[in-house]
């Protein structure tokens, strides 16, 4: 049986533009002979299509599209990820569901059992889960060309005993497809990159493949939408857990596999990349869609010479191509000699446009404004190198991108990284305005070895190695360095990582080694900023855990220990 | 059997706090003889705690906050919510719960069986439900003072046949408990406020406690966290479904009720505020709480003698007193002499401090720097009245206001409608700045008639009625009227209502009798300015659909109808 992997990169709600993608894979599918295309989890409507979902008149249009692209699977079979309707009284009234069409018709319809509600998913938030628990999985094992395919969707393949910590869901749903007699276990999902994450995947399938003895067909979407980077990488293993197949990671690709083959060809194992490289890639995957799927054909930031706007420069000019990049210099009374040559030295090494609009006269005149009202009697006393004169100049900053935006028709980009906005240390509505964060969910120290590695891969100096060897400084008065607020970086993000992404608390992470005090000062910092990153621009997420959708805390809140 | 209703306002996450308020009711309610003291859903923790539920060193603080009540709780019974493990191997790993505490020790916990996870409530990604389907409800009948007590959380009361819809879920706790033999039902909560909707739990309380013949009673929590209000009005009802007992809308209060009792005192029944009464004291009671729960003590708000703005100072002024609000003028040269007159006349009736800042040296400021930029020649062509000159007034105005506010440590409010945060009718980081969105889910039609009400239940005209009366304008350019860009309020608020509240699609919309451009014209308003509302300050929810935490809509996506 010759099975197509169609690992789509669709645009969410974009029901015309999905459609006309499937049906032009399936097409190709039919031309290199597969017997069964499939497509990624929600391939139709896009994954995820949070809130439209509650509109009944997006469900109807997507039942009218996959009416079209059952008309058109003829002499192939494909299973097509959709939003069904419940058509039970009671329970939530959707079904994240896979329709299997042939014969130019919907032959079955078959539901998602498990319904990941954590981190960034929502899924019980609209959809009733298929089988219930105890009910035969019969139902979703079908006869496509002779062979009995079982039915799953993305989450269903994750519950596993021996990897997975805490198992969430009370039903295997790859068991009871093996005991009701599958011969292969096809899974559509829309399965989001986390660095690391694809390792893991490779080792949680062939366990199953393996436990259950039968093929297995993974199916991934592939692409940016919002926060969430699709890797691809849909992947197919044999009866023994072997990987036989691999498609490309992070873009858009059709493999064929013959599911009956002992052995993989190695040009069927397209090689996925690891670590920093998958990191870079998927941060260009993520800038390059969210640009493209939002509608806008270039993009603005500031250059302050430092490494957050150089890296992000140089994704956009890598993502975009430097026509479509303009990076604007903004020197104020602070910056130094060093910060504007290391910033137009990086402009000119990556050939993108470099105005330049000096802070000064703007500055001059908020202080000439503010400094009566500041300074009741009215003697002229300048604000000073305060945190609001600090944060003044920040936001004639973003006022003056936000200009450029708006003039030119540019999404702007802000350049925070993870350690900025984890401690607050970021101005609301200054360097934080923008449309997409692109390397908010990478910390500090990673920004510098991802700088490394782009000079790296393009074989030169596009990054200047002084922007990433200088001492961090925000530049907002005289002296400033990073670290007069914050701890060194290293042990920064060491405290960060365990604090977001581990979930431990003080006495966790003191028992780990590190200062009580240093701690403390740490956690009340990313506390006490929530209401800075309730307003921030979505961020590409690459970790397990990132700020915005997948990280839900409440703003006016005390947690500071026990009662 | 004599149970006191301890309706309290909890600071989320505030163990210490929360834990000493407990104890205070608990003392109060054992002086008034109470068998029984009932609290609010997860009292210890305050609702919702959100992803403060994901670090478990807060589950262990809350663990212990519980054993501390419960050595409290002697000379009578206490029922207090908290979070408990799940303590089984498979599913969620924690428990929506109430605790039993008397002769100081838990007694027993018994758990949430229906689990919201709709608009604001994501109850799913935290907890596993309670008994099982199928399973015996009686572990949740306890014998307290000599009666058979069935303990239900929130949720568990709202799964009715003959008032919902559509039941979202496949047990029904109320009837099970009934059937296990409870004698009465007894109902921690913490349910939101939505204008009309004590209205509805009144007739679906009554009908509960009809149905099955018992007496019910429900403890809700009161006071604003974050985006949600608590309206408290707690109840209590006989075994034939009479209003026996109602707390206090929107503060705090502990009501002990005879269970006993066949009819109503009329003492103990404290009406509660419907229509802009009930609306006025939500959001009186959603800001105070905002500001007084992040820590602030005092606010600044920029005065434009536009009707938003004014309409925000005078609730400020009525929550928080008007020594702690700071009105802003910030005249451009597009202001119009009544818009400063209106403005100061306002800040004059409210007895707020009025300082002025005039934008035009920074207007010209910018313009001096950009011009040459955006026009290439360097001619000198001002940037004229476009939207990047509109929205540069705006970004002036907001960073002026986030001055004042880190200066002087004032919370910035902000002041748009649900009409143009729906529409986009705003500028982001300029209007939009703030920690605050007091009346973004307040339709323009509404924050006339609720400015009309505020003069009344004052009997003067604190709010000038030019402001109320003068035709709507942002005055970022000559002889401005929001109607240059927008249908007129109360047709927009009418397709805004069907679009947004009644999730209705185009062509349904235009069935209610609505013109087709103008439909699909707002629709596209709505659509394309997600991206500004992601960034926008938390809003005061109160319509049974706000923009924030309960609508999550993609950015990037592209839903025009169908394929």
């Amino acid at each position: 049986m010759k099975v197509a992997l169609a690992q789509v990169n669709p645009v969410v709600g974009d029901l015309r533009f999905n459609t006309d993608k499937i049906l032009s894979f399936i097409s190709r599918a039919r031309d290199a002979a597969a017997d069964l295309v499939v497509f990624p989890e929600l391939a139709l409507t896009g994954y995820p299509p949070k809130d439209l979902l509650l509109k009944p008149s997006f469900i109807d249009d997507n039942l009218a599209a996959l009416e079209r692209v059952a008309r058109a699977c003829t002499g192939l079979t494909a299973v097509v990820g959709y939003v069904d309707r419940n058509d039970q009284p009671v329970g939530r009234p959707l079904r994240n569901a896979v329709a299997v069409c042939g014969n130019g018709r919907i032959l079955s319809r078959h539901f998602k059992t498990l319904l990941p509600t954590y981190d960034v998913f929502d899924e019980s938030r609209y959809f009733e889960p298929g089988p219930p628990p105890g009910s035969v999985a019969g139902g979703n094992v079908v006869s496509i060309a002779g062979v009995r395919v079982g039915l799953t969707i993305c989450e269903d393949l994750w519950n596993d005993e021996r990897l997975i910590p805490r198992r969430l869901y009370h039903q295997n749903p790859i068991h009871d497809l093996h005991l009701a007699g599958a011969e292969i276990i096809v899974n559509a999902s829309a399965s989001p990159f986390v660095l690391g994450k694809h390792d893991f995947r490779l080792e949680l399938f062939a366990t199953q493949a393996r436990a259950v003895g039968k093929p297995l067909v993974y199916v991934n979407q592939v692409g940016g939408n919002d926060e969430l980077i699709f890797d691809g990488a849909s992947c197919a293993f044999n009866a023994t857990g072997q990987l036989i197949a691999q498609a490309k990671d992070f873009e858009e690709d059709l493999l064929v596999v013959d599911i009956a083959s002992q052995s993989p060809t190695a040009s069927d194992i397209h090689p996925h990349r690891t670590g920093l490289a998958s990191l870079h890639a998927a941060l260009l995957l993520g800038l390059r869609d969210y640009v493209g799927k939002c509608g806008f054909k270039s993009v603005v930031l500031g250059l302050s010479g430092g490494i957050d706007s150089a890296l992000t420069a140089a994704l956009a000019a890598e993502a975009l191509g430097p026509a479509r990049v303009f990076g604007v210099a903004m020197p104020s009374r602070y910056s130094s000699d060093h910060s504007v040559e290391d910033a137009r030295k990086l402009a000119e090494n990556l050939g993108i446009a470099f105005p330049t609009v000096p802070i000064a006269a703007m500055h001059d005149a908020y202080e000439s404004a503010l400094t009566p009202l500041f300074s009741p009697g009215g003697n002229g006393t300048p604000l000073g190198d305060d945190l609001t004169e600090q944060n003044l100049q920040a936001r004639i900053r973003g006022a003056t991108l936000m200009a450029f935006s708006n003039r030119h028709n540019h999404l702007l980009l802000t350049t925070g990284n993870k350690s900025e906005v984890a401690t607050g240390y970021c101005t609301l509505y200054g360097d934080m305005c923008g449309g997409l964060a692109v390397i908010s969910d990478v910390p500090k120290t990673t920004v510098w070895a991802l700088s490394r590695f782009h000079n790296e891969k393009h074989g030169r100096e596009l990054i200047p190695v002084r922007s990433i060897d200088k001492v961090p400084s925000a530049e907002l008065r005289p002296n400033q360095t990073d670290q007069d607020s914050l701890p060194p970086y290293d042990l920064l993000d060491a405290i960060l990582h365990r604090y977001i992404e581990e979930e431990k608390g003080h006495a966790q992470i003191v028992a780990d080694g590190f200062d009580p005090d240093t701690v403390r000062k740490v956690i009340r910092l990313v506390d006490r900023t929530e209401y800075k990153r309730r307003q921030a621009a979505p961020g590409l997420k690459v970790t397990s855990r990132a700020f915005g959708f997948g990280r839900r805390m409440p703003i006016a809140m005390n947690y500071t220990g026990p009662a």
